[in-house]
């Protein structure tokens, strides 16, 4: 077994390097030099064993996730990331998981240039804490609410993926492992984040659920919206897990843990829209509309439609 | 029981405001506007039940605390603390239990006009992370790696307190609440941090006992260090605790979470220091000096002493 400071070491032996970086980890706190002119973008967010991935997830997959859940609220945000803070806490200092843990947390940094730059290992339950900044120049950050009435409402990717992966790893039949990895690598949509201010008004990340993620947005914005469930992306994967058309809505509108964007654009953004997307290489589609009132009210074959649950809560879920 | 977001308005409710916070809770992500040519200082450090604190710790003490130990590391830099994210996993979502850590969260933060800028709550065993943000001027920060031979080393306060109430509240003898208000409201001491720069060479807070983080210091600086551990001042309460001698320099040398400041500055800086740590209204001493070689050597009653215990590991408990 490690102590303490072997797994500092062997973290700081896997830091990606930046010149904004004047002291990294060993020192009391780190010391960052922030660019001139810009603002500051700060997102924390926790996994814990068991609620936030499942026991069984491999830790270079946690490490990745860990990163990737962060980096996707920075991307809402339309920031550029540039470092990040680790906690974490595990039941036993044992090296080989650290390392295996930072194969996957380091992968994901590198994308992104991202420096680990300070935290703290400690004994407790398997536990990680990360806290991700990042710069926007000042007027440009997306809000959730700037939605206006008339906006329409895109989503990139395919929702549904992660929420499908959870169902079949807590039943007995198929499981797909195309569907686990989106499950265990989301994709932070960086890219298309950087794209879009100028674009888009409102944007957020679906962590909690498309349809409870932009109701946040409408409540946020004092506006309502209208979306067709029939419209939103289904992978091949999801296509190929031959669910009931209904069952799949409810995954697609209400599943958690997707971390794809939703937002909102004028409609003459729309072709800007296209070609930013593309620019990024991340598939966006058509939803809905931005309407007056302050409701999200979905359709389904040009009817009414309510998913079997309503969102994600990180107590109710 | 209260969802998630019924605790994140009650988190909300008890923010401190500030003019340089342009997106607090409530977004994917905070936005923040640092002061023009100013770097930033982070630090994040988690406590969990059980491993930095007592199970019969209350609510509020917990909330003291988790920010207490963060801003001790802003104060070892000689940082002025801003803002602060919050993590809080918890095994219900407690209303009660949340409003009676968010009494002692505030009262730390108002004290030092830090905002709470962001974080998450979620289920998980009770832990409760921090990341803490400051600013130093350019040139100005304590660190860890500038010790120079010659330095006098000093100590803030009254190191072991913590440490003895620890012990008692292990065991079944008499145990003082002001020992134990010293381990569960410890006060850090960004006042004295603040006076620092330009007076002092190296810093570190002392969380992991006296010895331990001294060594830090030396490692990092390539000195060694001669204190005498019978200068280390001892509290009115743990002198009445009555201890063998060797006992109390153990747990003023070795025992943690005392979060005072160890600092060097030259021999010249005395009388400077002194005045110093009155206007910041804490009690600062002598107690050894930075000498060539790596080791930290100890002596009590002018000869050579050794701890029974060398420091605090987190995983070696």
């Amino acid at each position: 077994m490690a102590g303490e400071f072997d797994l500092i070491d062997r973290i700081r032996a896997r830091v990606v390097a930046r010149d904004d970086v004047v002291l990294c980890i060993g020192d009391d706190a780190a010391l960052l030099q922030p660019p001139a002119g810009m603002q500051l973008v700060v997102a924390m967010d926790t996994l814990n064993a068991g609620i936030h991935f499942p026991h069984d997830t491999a830790p270079a997959d946690i490490g990745w996730k860990a990163l990737a859940v962060n980096l996707s609220d920075l991307a809402a945000m339309g920031a550029t990331p540039a470092w990040c803070t680790l906690s974490l806490s595990l039941p036993e200092p044992d090296a080989a998981w650290v390392d295996a843990f930072l194969d996957g947390f380091e992968a994901l940094a590198r994308q992104h240039a991202v420096a680990l730059v300070g935290g703290d290992t400690t004994r407790g339950p398997l536990s990680v804490c990360v806290t991700v900044f990042g710069f926007v120049s000042p007027g440009r950050v997306l809000r959730r609410d700037a939605a206006s009435v008339g906006d329409e409402i895109w989503v990139s990717g395919t929702p549904g993926d992660a929420a499908e992966a959870l169902a079949q790893w807590s039943a007995c039949g198929a499981r797909d492992p195309a569907l686990r990895a989106r499950l265990d690598r989301p994709t932070p949509r960086v890219a298309l984040g950087l794209q879009l201010p100028g674009l888009a008004h409102a944007a957020i990340d679906i962590s909690d659920g498309l349809l409870a993620d932009l109701a946040h947005v409408c409540c946020a914005s004092s506006v309502g919206a209208e979306i067709d469930i029939d419209a939103v992306p289904v992978s091949d994967a999801l296509r190929a897990a031959g669910l009931e058309p209904d069952t799949r809505r409810t995954l697609q509108a209400s599943g958690g843990d997707d971390y794809e964007l939703c937002f909102t654009a004028p409609v003459g953004a729309r072709d800007a829209i296209v070609a930013a997307a593309l620019e990024a290489g991340v598939p966006v589609t058509r939803i809905g509309r931005i309407v007056k009132g302050r409701d999200v009210v979905a359709t389904a074959n040009g009817a009414p439609w309510t998913p079997a649950r309503a969102g994600w809560d990180h107590f109710g879920g």
